[in-house]
């Protein structure tokens, strides 16, 4: 097997588009030749700009990603895109499927553009898409793009693994929505408001500022103006000193596309000026390093534990005869 | 503190409004109390109807809730109320507060109300939401009632604490939602269209029916319309014999609120009848074993490592000197 996934690896680092598209295969299918892979690219990684692009479904994302990398194809970088897509908890099938525009992009060597479904479990879709944008960042693309779609805690989990997140939002989506997306707001490292032709534009720039303004007023304030970064054990980083820009976008017209790719340039300085990058990297790993330790503990445990012994402390619990936490203690302490 | 903990679950027995809100927020803080009084309490459980409602902001859940609860204390039972708000990853706060005509209920002692914050981390909201609604049920309320936000991931993991769980849905949302809907779907035992004076409303109502129609085809077909329940791990089941019943209702007007407590009756009485309830019970038992399990050996683990370790293992990750699965070997072989 060694031999076999080694050239695999060899073959992708020759620029294979093949050997890549296996490779992430594996990671998907979480096989054991991913983290062979993972061990030997490892090394390589950590060169590529990465963003994650998220919003609601209908704010026109895959059209935005799609003329992103177009821009950055014209100026001579290669762009490496995963399109998350979540999944039915139980087809494991993946529901959408409103990413046609990219096809545009199909033919371009310096594009490769990968779809993965999650699983239905967001630890997973955390590590997979992870672990996907790792092997784009060591086959040496340029810039990897991760597109998700919807409006909760999924968006907050691939947010963290990217370095610069596009918030994609839209005129007239409704104010019942605003609210919810306060707490999204906050992961935001630049928002773009797509669909900028349709009425309402200029509102939804302005609430969306002041909700910036509110939050960012609040932290400095807090913090009395100190520049703070802190893993809050949910892997958020803090920090005051950058201030959120908000552009307008019309991606099915290619307008604003530059000013959207000059608000990631600048992000990027100012992550690398700053020294948030490093923080934030050292966060993200520490994140995926407890993750990994949480399941490779587990999966010793069972491995170590009878089925009898098991089903018998769950048979137990099921009966109410003993409550979850003495369950943990018994089955920890055999 | 033992006899603390014993007297406050006492006193919540026999009646204390004061005792049972201090107990849900020893579990909104995961004080060590919450592990001792639930151990205490749990004999006691299993006893409550459960009911998850979910659906995206703006389809008027907290009023239906609201009705529903109105309905029971006609009916001379008793309701506790678990409401989970989405919080900001960086503040802590809770973002939404459009539970204002939930107060309405205030005052009635056979109501009980408890707005939860979520953390912002997945698993512990799960687990935290489970565990007060453990304690309303361990408290005696016939019906203990679960409402979340979103469209996302955190609606699959809520619906899993509860035995029966209500997709509201209203009219005229966007045809861009219903996509991502369709996963949701598939958690939904009832649907609630609310809002149903709303124009639109059998446009809505024939598209769910369409797609809980080929849903149900799907699975008859694959599972060549054997019973079939099983856990994917991520602790779904599946089963092909409950037709998901679509309920059109205006909870401002008090309308559709009896037939929508018939199709939860309707649902209890299955879920009994088939035996289904037994195997929910389990699998959400032995998902709750498992995570639990995972949480306690890192923090063994974590104990008896040394900081330095830890640390020189993260920078090392950092550096790219250690990738991620080799960090894990050296560190649980330590």
């Amino acid at each position: 097997m060694t031999s076999s996934v080694q050239s695999l690896v060899e073959q992708m680092l020759t620029g294979s588009r093949r050997a890549l598209a296996r490779l992430i295969s594996h990671i998907e299918n979480e096989a054991p030749e991913a983290t062979e892979a993972l061990a030997l690219l490892y090394a390589r990684t950590g060169q590529a700009v990465t963003i994650g692009v998220t919003g609601a479904p209908g704010t026109g994302k895959s059209c935005l990603v799609t003329e992103l990398a177009r821009f950055y194809r014209q100026q001579e970088k290669t762009v490496g895109i995963v399109a998350v897509d979540p999944t039915s908890p139980f087809t494991g099938g993946a529901v959408l499927g409103d990413r046609f525009r990219m096809r545009d992009l199909a033919g371009d060597s310096g594009v490769f553009i990968r779809s993965m479904a999650t699983r239905g479990q967001l630890g997973g879709l955390a590590r997979t898409t992870f672990d996907a944008m790792r092997v784009l960042d060591a086959a040496g693309f340029d810039y990897v793009i991760v597109e998700t779609v919807g409006a909760g805690q999924n968006e907050v989990e691939i947010a963290k693994v990217a370095d610069t997140t596009i918030l994609v939002e839209a005129p007239g989506m409704g104010d019942d929505i605003q609210a919810i997306k306060a707490g999204i707001l906050e992961i935001a490292d630049v928002i773009a408001v797509n669909k900028a032709d349709r009425p309402g534009v200029q509102n939804t720039v302005r609430a969306l500022k002041a909700m910036l303004e509110l939050g960012h007023r609040k932290r400095a304030v807090s913090h009395h103006g100190q520049m703070m970064m802190q893993d809050d054990g949910g892997g958020t980083i803090v920090d005051d000193f950058w201030m959120v820009p908000v552009v307008q976008t019309i991606a099915t017209q290619s307008e604003g596309i530059a000013d959207l790719a000059q608000a990631i340039t600048d992000h990027q300085s100012y992550l690398h000026e700053s020294g948030t990058q490093v923080e934030r990297d050292r966060v993200r790993l520490k994140n995926e390093l407890m993750q990994r330790l949480q399941s490779a503990l587990l999966s010793d445990l069972l491995q170590k534990t009878s089925a009898e012994t098991l089903n018998g402390v769950l048979e137990q619990l099921v009966v109410r005869e003993l409550d979850p936490a003495s369950a943990v203690q018994k089955l920890v302490s055999v």
